[in-house]
């Protein structure tokens, strides 16, 4: 599927302290990823904070990326949700207003079984005729998927992708090779965890699904075309200039960095959902450094 | 705080597929609980499903429980969110339903710091003037407090109670001499965790939060008494009894359990909510059997 190919880039969802989503917000951050030439958007991801908002909230955000940059760069939309029967309301909303591919993640309270997970997902699936994206996020949804699971799923109609985190030892190319060799190999593979992303790019990952592109996607879209080259040497070049934030994203969450990074650089001065807190001060300080060593900020 | 003391039983909330709470359903469980001398109930806990009902579901829920035993029995009433404005609101709803308290757990998507947490906690206390039991409950919410941080959370005004799960190789009476001798010691501390708590009950906890006692009170009762007066051979035959549920508890988790336990003793047909499913046929034979050995169904 062309739509899990390339670089995907999850920019943070604006919104006030009543978690009501700046629609204008939205669509001058999809402006600028579509004028970088991303191959898409990942609209409500876990950084888009999705899970903090209404459905309401949810579809305006879509409403608005529509409108800046429906017809240019397709939309990937996270459809997540505790509850099977609001994700299955949540694609259908996605498809609705335009989207071109679906993200779902195995949110949960109760943890799930793998029995309970299968039947979300094709109850989700078979919600509407978009192609969807397992979101595999064991760090927000404590939930992974095992590679029989995910192959079970490859056979399921309209479920065309994963979205895997970086893997703990193993090499991403010999854990690429695994996935490909089995029935999950029918699945487009893509990487999120962006300081993994030289590494998954240059193993041949179909897609790099990116934080640090929702607020860097110029330098991020260069880093893609040095890896499709196989410039090693570039990547590891563009790499370095982007390793002051992956520390800190090792070290607050991305999702914190990107907050402090978007306001660092103009873009929108929206704080994240509370409980979540914005970065600290002095935090914010080496946010704006880490940028300045990326060449921008 | 006497409300955070002795058993806490957690019902079910039944509701049907579209997750619209079945009113009846809950006056007649909660009635029943009432009825065999429980101290408290704990509507809307995770056995309650509150993370997958709406505000209005769970205010439903809360009516209609406060009709069948308000003035009887108190209510301790879950009011956990995503998002802080959300559980102060439905804090705010259960107060002005008549709740005598409430129990906050901190629910997560991207993982909370303490600093987080504490906040979110202040502000939720702040809300109403109930007093706030912790739900400290890592296997729902992947957050684990630290002694540390349960001491700082004693300090705040209206939090006088910590839900402990079982500690991992500590004995609970240890755990409770370190807890007590600390600031947490400000805490009324009970425990969760079915099949701990006839350690819990001897070890001299405040509370035990019971899955098992919002669908059979009564012997959880008998277990609490002897408990009270004791007489460890007693609790030792009781826990005996309950023996099998217990492995049941582990093996599918206690609120898939309970389900099929309130089905299988004619009290509510209601399932889990999806995706969370109900237990197999054979299972539920399992389950039936278990209830059996205890003396019922």
């Amino acid at each position: 599927m062309e739509i899990f190919q390339g670089l995907s880039a999850f920019p943070i969802t604006p919104a006030d302290e009543d978690g009501v989503v700046d629609a204008e917000g939205v669509m001058g951050l999809s402006a600028r990823l579509a004028a970088a030439g991303v191959d898409t958007i990942g609209l409500l991801g876990s950084t888009g904070t999705y899970a903090y908002l209404t459905r309401t909230e949810r579809r305006r955000a879509i409403q608005a990326a529509m409108k800046s940059v429906g017809g240019t760069t397709p939309l990937i939309v996270g459809v997540g949700a505790l509850r099977t029967d609001e994700a299955q309301n949540l694609a259908r909303d996605a498809q609705f207003e335009g989207a071109s591919a679906l993200l779902l993640a195995p949110v949960s309270y109760t943890p799930l079984t793998e029995d309970e997970v299968f039947a979300h997902y094709a109850a989700v699936a078979s919600a509407t005729s978009l192609p969807l994206c397992i979101y595999n996020n064991p760090s927000t949804t404590h939930f992974t998927f095992s590679p029989a699971l995910l192959g079970r799923l490859a056979g399921v109609a309209n479920i065309k992708a994963v979205k895997m985190p970086l893997p703990g030892a193993m090499p991403i190319a010999s854990e690429l090779d695994v996935l490909r060799a089995g029935p999950a190999g029918r699945l487009a593979i893509g990487y999120s965890g962006d300081w993994g992303a030289a590494e998954a790019l240059l193993a041949g990952a179909d897609a790099w699904y990116s934080v640090v592109a929702g607020f860097l996607p110029e330098i991020s879209m260069q880093m893609v075309r040095a890896a499709r080259d196989a410039d090693r040497q570039e990547v590891s070049r563009i790499n370095g200039l982007l390793e002051p934030l992956w520390g800190l994203f090792r070290q607050f969450g991305s999702l914190r960095v990107a907050y402090a990074a978007v306001n660092a650089l103009g873009l929108s001065q929206a704080a994240p959902p509370k409980p979540i807190l914005p970065l600290s001060s002095a935090d914010r300080q080496r946010t704006v450094e880490a940028l300045a060593h990326a060449g921008l900020g």
